[in-house]
């Protein structure tokens, strides 16, 4: 895996790459489209290709783990061949929902043991295990297993957590070191900084990773309910320290205003479930501002859902009739809704791209991130 | 409206033929996928076109005029305008839902009134106002408003009801001729036939319904619960007295069997909600027979859907995959099998007519029926 930086923004810290996988470029600033369960939900793996243009995509370990299953996807040759989506993917570390259990889970030395909130069947994660089943999923960029502290989170929780985090991340290190990918492609693991919104946390926790020499670095434990100053001072303090010759993740970010900021703080990749979920309840994110396609005010707007964006769903189809879907629960309602915010997500990242190569980019974004996140 | 036949099958009453309207020519015989709310669940309108090749959907006037309401889509312009499908378009005439709706509708001489399954509201449907709703949603073919019978149907219930149907198609015949279509193009009325499964009656009314001398006749009141052998028998009775000049539509039916076994009675077209609604259940209709993807023999299996068939998602996606996402409720799951039965469904009736043109089409029919409709 190689990444190039081709572009610096000079009144900001952001920056345009190319990240070189064995399943193809990425160029960075990147959003990444959530597939939890092996597909982006409501989208065709060709629409993804073709109308999102999305460049890679993440699959989630703790719902891929469950179901299908590892035996499976190894039986398939990956999740790429079980998919059909060639492009490269990057997989959560499934540390993430298990924490999400709550009750169901517990942190024990080794890992965490879970209970299935399928069948309740009983599970333990442990960092060698999921670098393995990682491994097996086939993913191109693994995550490494860590506990994402809550907001609020107290000091000493949070530096216990923290320090668990490193431990696992040497056991993570160890691991991926000592086996081969499993597909003939690479595998590049990507440590997560934690240390919630303690700034001197923060600091030796992004020292801790930057150490590990991993292929790219992650920012995690944001984005989980702290006021969004806080985030931003966390990530632009975290990528300070983080080399700039590597790629930073920004995991669970966010809103397009989070994303464009974050750009500017010296992000690269992003992934959020919200353009697809909130599609799916009619939330249009457009270039124009947010719609809340159930609202009254567009029952007869006949004009294309966003014009400007251009595109298939954007369009092809009006507003009163995605409305019309949307408010009678029809299938093609949550299709076209989340064509809608993907392309757009993925739009955005790119003319920021665009921006930074050109210059432009600080100016842009300030005008940008008060007309995308106006609600119409 | 003009209705060309092109071949007829010497072993049976088969034929082909080709329907010109307004929105482009319709080659018979043809199925047309149900669009109730004026969307084909889990079908985007290009694949609807480029995939499916469908030549003509169907929507329902009752579902429509409650949402969503004749306002909005004659202020589109017609539901071609609102849903942005181009070809042609046939709407029933709502009797059939009104119908179902049992405790909450009621005959009245001058129509049925009935209770809305969204919020109660009252509404009084005459053979004139479905006339006027089906000229605003501007449907290409209109239906006659009738009165399903269900089954069992006593004969004296059959008759009084068959007479009702006649005496309101004088009144839809004389409210189509005294109105004008809508937006400009041709919308012509099909005139259906009752009599629940007694001989004379079918007769009575086939006869009656073929001297209002309409553009097409349609036979309703099958594939509602009777044997297959009583909708075959009633089916060839029909068909041998309605005109041979112009196209005769089926309603409701029905598996593949059905399709092929009416095609050889001389039905020229068809719709079901069957390829739809038993996709999102995992029912998928190939070249091969039936498969229940939810059933654990496809557990692992990662051939393609239906290399046969051809197309996108029949050939692109493995029966493994789609078991997974139907299990899971992803609604890629409904996507992909929605598309595997349309596409299955649209090539059936398009080899039907190329077997008529070759004057093979009996023996092939005979293959086909016990091909299709054997449980994988």
């Amino acid at each position: 895996m190689k990444f190039t930086l081709v572009a610096k923004d000079q009144q900001s810290s952001a920056r345009a790459g190319v990240l070189e996988t064995d399943h193809g470029k990425i160029q960075t600033p990147i959003f990444m489209p959530v597939g939890t369960a092996g597909s982006v939900k409501a989208v065709h793996q060709r629409e993804l290709e073709q109308d999102v243009q999305a460049q890679i995509i993440l699959g989630n370990t703790y719902h891929l783990y469950l179901r299908p299953g590892i035996e499976l996807l190894e039986k398939a040759g990956g999740l790429h061949q079980f998919n059909g989506w060639k492009k490269p993917i990057l997989t959560d570390s499934g540390g993430y929902q298990v924490y999400s259990l709550a009750e169901n889970r517990k942190i024990v030395e080794d890992g965490v043991t879970f209970k299935s909130h399928i069948d309740g069947s009983r599970h333990l994660f442990t960092p060698e295990s999921v670098m393995d089943i990682q491994r097996t999923i086939g993913a191109d960029i693994i995550m490494a297993f860590d506990e994402c502290t809550p907001y609020p989170c107290d000091y000493s929780y949070a530096k216990t957590s923290m320090e668990l985090t490193h431990q696992w991340l040497k056991r993570c290190v160890a691991r991926i070191n000592s086996t081969e990918p499993k597909y003939g492609y690479e595998q590049a693991l990507f440590p997560i900084v934690q240390g919630s919104v303690y700034k001197d946390l923060r600091e030796q926790s992004a020292e801790f990773i930057a150490s590990q020499n991993q292929q790219g670095n992650a920012i995690g434990g944001l984005s989980v309910g702290e006021p969004h100053e806080e985030m931003y001072a966390m990530t632009s303090l975290v990528c300070g320290i983080l080399p700039a010759g590597k790629p930073r993740y920004l995991m669970g970010v966010g809103t397009p205003e989070n994303i464009l900021e974050c750009i500017a703080l010296g992000v690269d990749m992003f992934d959020c479930v919200m353009p697809t979920r909130n599609a799916r309840n009619g939330m249009l994110f457009t270039t124009q501002g947010i719609i809340n396609i159930r609202n009254e005010k567009w029952k007869d707007d006949l004009s294309p859902i966003d014009e400007t964006l251009g595109g298939y769903a954007s369009t092809f189809y009006s507003k009163a009739y995605l409305r019309h879907l949307i408010i009678n629960k029809e299938i093609l309602g949550a299709q076209i809704a989340t064509l809608q915010n993907l392309t757009f997500y993925l739009w955005l990242v790119k003319e920021a791209r665009k921006q930074i190569e050109a210059g432009t980019f600080t100016g842009w974004k300030n005008q940008m991130v008060k007309k995308v996140s106006q609600r119409l």
